[in-house]
């Protein structure tokens, strides 16, 4: 499977024979599939499918594979976009203060649990550009406040600008992005420290704790201009009893964080998440 | 272990010597301890305790058991209850259609994993009224709608006393009670289909789907004039992905609510739960 | 989707173009694919398929789906089994002395959580004689010792062919069927009360509790004359803890023995299971 | 809570009037307690339990707290430890190529979920020495093959002695240590990638990959001269599909490992483990 591929991710109003239809696009031109998977919304009447397959061996180079895939998608009204495996997508990871998503994912990262590369760190705070330096990842430094808000986000859009990046990681960044930015740029994850929608906005361990909930949770959602209310891509959650005080679940809320994190980000990276509506379908 | 046994549970204003002093009051009297729970909440600057002894060998007669430890307890300020395991509650199972969760307490009930009678079903319809004759348990049909729901309560009323029921266990009865009602039978302990506080209110599995959460929940809790808002018992999970239907969490969370309910049930008749505020100490 | 539905499920050696042949095959005789899910076995070479469509519109008659599919699997080398969703399947349940597997099934079977008819239940006690009755169906006791083993196995057997029976739930029959047995009647869904491959054969969970396990487990698995050690499709645990006496585990596991074994019978009715080598795909 | 406590862990034949004996050992001296938790094991009549007290304001001097509690302890043949919260353990964490279990360690460390110091490192390869500079620890390296083992064992021993090491820490470290080197230093805390007993020794994701569960484990326990049968302080599992391979198992077997063994050394540093025979009771 060294073989660099092309995968597919394509919605489409449901009809008959699209599996066939799909499919035999990449057969006819040589190809050889190596994941399909498919979803049928019968509610949304959508169908969902990601389709993998080997470059190695296919007949269309590169360049013609969109335009000819084109063809097929306009008269099925279908939306669709086309990855090549050996396309390294680029990161930025913002931060606050605390450093476990952080260290985590650059522990992933030199683990090559995912493909991607991290040029750049931003945050509103300074601790963590010693994390930064250790491990060589630029670190851009721009504190928010209400008043400097915008003009500090025009600053963080031309650094997305700038290095390139193609997908923004929320690392326990703890500030709210304006509408106008996630417009400007939408591809961004974050990791909330509750079992969404349970305990939207600050401090949802206290209010887990004052609760007296028995279980505590995480969730990994796309940033949309509502509050923690994007298409979530995964969440779990960890048992707590009476004798967990707030900073017991804090602590057991950050091996949570880190690991819905993680996942979600890998999931992402490798294609495998279509977003409808504000659902999401993760193919496995 | 067959011996009858006494439980305490008690709530205090931490101090010094408190595991002390009412662990003496047991051992001085001959008894003998099989399980002994402490918790403090720190914030709450409070105790709480479970003390369950043999009460063969202990000198103290049963009546004399209350007003002995109430001397013991009354300058600390303490509240208290105390259980004997031979006094063997009784429990009324109200239903509205859905039978999952009443065949799973009948189960358990026959199976001895909790030690009750379950002399009463009351029901605001009528299809489980044969379940109820199955297993030969009397079936009160109460009909409720907006206009006549006072009225309905006080016959539902007057059927607790007269079967001298202790615990109403709410197994799917999908109705609301007065805040009036509650202050009047206050031992309830309903199975709410969400991970609260999550999707209070009506159509949680309907509202989960729609949010696309990748995982549902189930609450037993207590119930008080706050709609779904008492005092959290147990909650479980169970992970769930795009390919299931509104109808598939309705399946899986089935499974949840029979043995979350069925779980804070018996923690209840165990005497192992403790509320303070809006919270509980369940002593596992 | 009310309309009648055919499934095929596939294993074949993998090759280019099996997604579009198969999927063609449907499409070119007018069927809807409403399922169509795929998994290739990279180190076995083996590419596995679950396709579903609806009848309604299909212009093959049922009854040369087969012979015309076959034209196409047989140069492939598929190995490949038809169903209609229509074709409700017969089950036998066989048990011994405890009841919660038996019930759940039965409590299920009603609720339709799966498609099947219930006629036969096969007992070596007599004890849930009552049970059967109680819910109308044949109860057949056939004690077993070790002298009359091959000739009551004889009776049970053609009990299976009687009742036209395609799968056989062992519900907690704490016997061990013979080689032969298992050659004559294959389709035989096992539920196993641990975490296999730890602690096979009897005793489990005294075994468990005497390891110090931290959490227990079922194992549902299709039975092969290696005991414990047929093909698994579906595991889950629950956590203990050293406050877990040896009846809690009994308890515990007991929950976890019945929705184990309910989703893999779900699995298996449905057709959504795939057995090659010693593994089960289980497309969800 | 900043005030400095003391912990005792005691396990004692089971008889009356413990909870108040050790309780009332505490109170007379003045000691307030902040934690008191209790088990008995019916089975093996032996009543453990673990009581932590604030050292400020407690009337007996630390030197004259261990002779003082055994004039109690001696008649009642109680095995029982000591321990004051502000003596700090020493950590040797032993590794061999794998990183994940030693970065996350060393960042727990850091985020101070557990009080300890971790000056030695020691492995059986070179390839972690990097992380070890960078975090300022000492490491060792001592390649062990068949011949030169015992000689080894000798120099980690001496060093273990020479940086006066509490609790050696297996985080993969891959190899079997002597029974003779266990008898010498019994505080070894390893963690075994599987779900114990299943899949004991090497490569337990092939196996587990090869027998086709549904679920992966990680198992961590006191290290005794049977491998992989010492006392299992913490287990926790995941599900896995199908659609994992051996790669796919161990990556998220690695969160796992991680996980697991953190819970176990937090647990151990902070003396709530009691082993007793093979088995550990945890308080939480």
């Amino acid at each position: 499977m060294s073989s660099p591929t092309a995968t597919l991710l394509i919605s489409c109003p449901d009809q008959q024979g699209l599996v066939a239809k799909f499919a035999n696009f990449i057969y006819a031109n040589g190809g050889n599939i190596i994941h399909a998977d498919q979803h049928t919304d019968f509610a949304a009447e959508l169908f969902l499918t990601r389709l993998e397959w080997q470059l190695t061996g296919f007949n269309l180079p590169r360049e013609f594979i969109a335009p000819a895939f084109n063809a097929i998608a306009q008269p099925l009204n279908a939306k669709w976009e086309l990855h090549f495996s050996d396309t390294v997508p680029r990161i930025a990871i913002w931060v606050s203060k605390q450093d476990h998503c952080l260290f985590d994912l650059i522990w992933r990262h030199r683990a090559k649990e995912f493909t991607a590369e991290i040029p750049l760190i931003i945050s509103n705070h300074l601790p963590l550009q010693e994390v930064a330096e250790q491990f060589g990842i630029d670190y851009h430094y721009i504190p928010i406040n209400k008043d400097n808000k915008l003009e500090q986000e025009a600053k963080q859009l031309k650094l997305l600008r700038e290095y390139k990046i193609d997908l923004v990681v929320l690392a326990k960044y703890m500030q709210i992005l304006s509408a106008d930015f996630i417009a400007k740029f939408p591809q961004i994850i974050n990791i909330h420290h509750s079992f969404l929608p349970a305990f939207v906005g600050a401090n949802p361990y206290q209010k887990a704790f004052e609760r007296g909930v028995k279980i505590i949770g995480a969730t990994a959602h796309y940033v949309t201009s509502d509050l923690d209310a994007g298409p979530i891509i995964e969440q779990d959650v960890v048992r707590v009893s009476h004798r967990d005080e707030v900073e017991d679940l804090i602590r057991k809320g950050k091996d949570l964080e880190r690991i819905v994190l993680a996942r979600a980000v890998r999931s992402h990276l490798q294609n495998r998440v279509l977003v409808y509506g504000n659902r999401t379908v993760v193919f496995e």
